[in-house]
Order: C-alpha cells, then structure tokens, then sequence
C-alpha cells in the first residue's frame, strides 16, 4: 500500500492506493487544508498531525511524495518545500521507508505523457483507479504519485511486449470506451 | 532571546543572540548535521529532533528563519524548504512564534549592503556580537538573522539620528579599528 502526498501548506493532496491482484484500487483520497491567517509554524504543525493520522489510520508500506524543482514558480516553491519536509519527518517517525518522484516521471507513467496538465492526470487516475467521479486536482496527483510508484514496484504482469503500465493504461482507455 | 536557523538538510546553521542592556550577545552557535547515506525522512527527523532539543535548552521567545526565494539554486532548493517546514513545526510545537527573514534583509542588516558575501556576513557577525573567533559559516548566517530580528524588534536607543543597527555596526568597527 502506498500514501502519495502532493504537498502543499493551504491545500496538501493525499491518496492511499492499494494493490489487489493485478490491480491498483484507491482506498482514500483528499485534501488537508490549514487555515491561511494562522501563524506558518502552526499551519505546518497541523498538516504534521494530520498527516501522522493518516499513516497510523492506513499503515502504508511507503509515501511517495511530489519533488518540485522550483524553476516555474519561486513564490509558492518555499511552502511546498515546507509541506514536504513535514511529510517526511511524519512518515520516517512511523518507520516508513520514503520515496520522492518527480511531477514529470509521474505525468508520463499516468498519462504516457510527462507534460500533460492536471485535467488529464485528473481524468487518468479516474479511469485507471475506476472512481466513480474525479477527485479533486490535489487529490488525483497524490493518487497518481502512489499509484506510479506502485507501478514501478512491480509491474502488472504481462504476456505481450509492453509494460504493465502500457497495459493498464491501455486497459483503463477500453473500459472507458465502451 | 532569539534562535535564528539557517536551514538545510546536509548542513543546517544554528545561533541563539540575547540581548543585554543595549547590546546583543551570542549564548550558543552551531551547524547540526545529517547522515548524507541516510533515508530523507530519517534526515530531516533527526534535524527536527536537535531543533527541538536546542529549543528546549534555550526556550528563545521567537525562531528566525531564512526565507529562501530559490531563484538561484533550484537543486538545493527542496531540501532547504524541508528543514525550514521541520524548523518551523519545531517551534510551533514549543508554542514559540516565527519569523521568516529573507538572506537580503540579514544581509543588509548586519553589512549594510543587502548583496553582501557569506564571508562578510561571517566577519560582521564576529565584530558585531565580539566572538573569539568567527564562527561557521551556517552557523554566523543564523546568528546574523537572530541579530536582524532582534534589532528591527527593538532598534538599540541611540541619541543622535540613525537608526540602532548603524550605531551598533559604527561601534563595531570602532573597536575592530582600536
């Protein structure tokens, strides 16, 4: 099972995916929220608490967080460092081995594409993870950092040439088809 | 009392400054270290775990930390928002306020001029609190941002027009100069 967290101070994405049978299935997924005219050092601490609620509550074997590399947006890169940072420290008080993957690797192994924007990761991880309606943006790119890290654990077994992410995919558009 | 950190994973600067009548004297500085082979999440709890220890020893009444803006470094910029969050839920969680400062402001602060280099950081720091000898440079950058937060708090009173910082550079140099 894992805990993907796109983190964030005002609005922090997580998404616990669990792996059955060939299959990856969304157990939880949301938003934390910390009130924007609290002291930062408070906000964080909140988004600390609720985020060690929600390992003890699922017990993931890993957290995946989101690695930004800051050239686009300078303003906001500093938060979500901070976020990040609170997740970490969360998830290594629980023992929890943490991986840290990049916005692109991600977009590529959800949407086969490692630019496509947040609708299409949105739309993608609806269909891959068979929701019944999208989750919010926050929310669907935790379920999509979760869900390529548990791709790249162990692929989907496959008969054919093609990983087992090009199957699912392929296999998500089918179903969505029809 | 104020407990100034200059965040980072690797390497994360630390300085506690009070002040004593109209001067500002450091009681502790330092640079805390991480394992670079460890997992991040062990890292930055352990980083979190000294923090907490120093705030406990010090009891400062406000933490002062470096607001980065990661216009230059973008490959360390992650990590030095991960030790800030750590930072600031460190001081939270003691109940303890926060303030971010950005390098620009320490900078003109304790030099006078806001593009000052680390080294002239480093060696106004060491006139300016009358060290032995200079200190780190992590650590004189957290000692310099405690110093800043200190003095805008309560410029030391002068009698003459000037601000306190000037007075307080000008005395500094004075007895550099003796």
């Amino acid at each position: 099972m894992a805990l993907g967290i796109d983190p964030g101070v005002s609005r922090c994405g997580y998404g616990v995916v669990v792996r059955r049978g060939g299959e990856l299935v969304a157990r939880e997924a949301g938003t934390l929220r910390t009130q924007a005219g609290d002291d930062l050092g408070v906000r964080l601490s909140a988004l600390a608490e609720a985020l060690a609620a929600l390992i003890t509550r699922h017990r993931p074997g890993v957290v995946v967080v989101e690695r930004v590399l800051f050239r686009r947006n300078a303003r906001t890169a500093m938060s979500v460092g901070q976020a990040s940072g609170v997740a970490l420290v969360a998830a290594a008080r629980a023992g929890i081995p943490v991986v840290e993957v990049s916005p692109s690797e991600v977009k590529l192994a959800v949407t086969g594409d490692g630019a496509a924007g947040k609708d299409r990761v949105q739309a993608m991880v609806t269909r891959l993870l068979r929701l019944p309606s999208p989750p919010s943006a926050d929310a669907a790119d935790a379920l999509a950092l979760a869900c390529c890290h548990l791709w790249r654990a162990a692929p989907v077994p496959v008969a054919e040439p093609g990983d087992g992410l090009a199957r699912a995919v392929a296999a998500a558009l089918a179903r969505e088809a029809r």
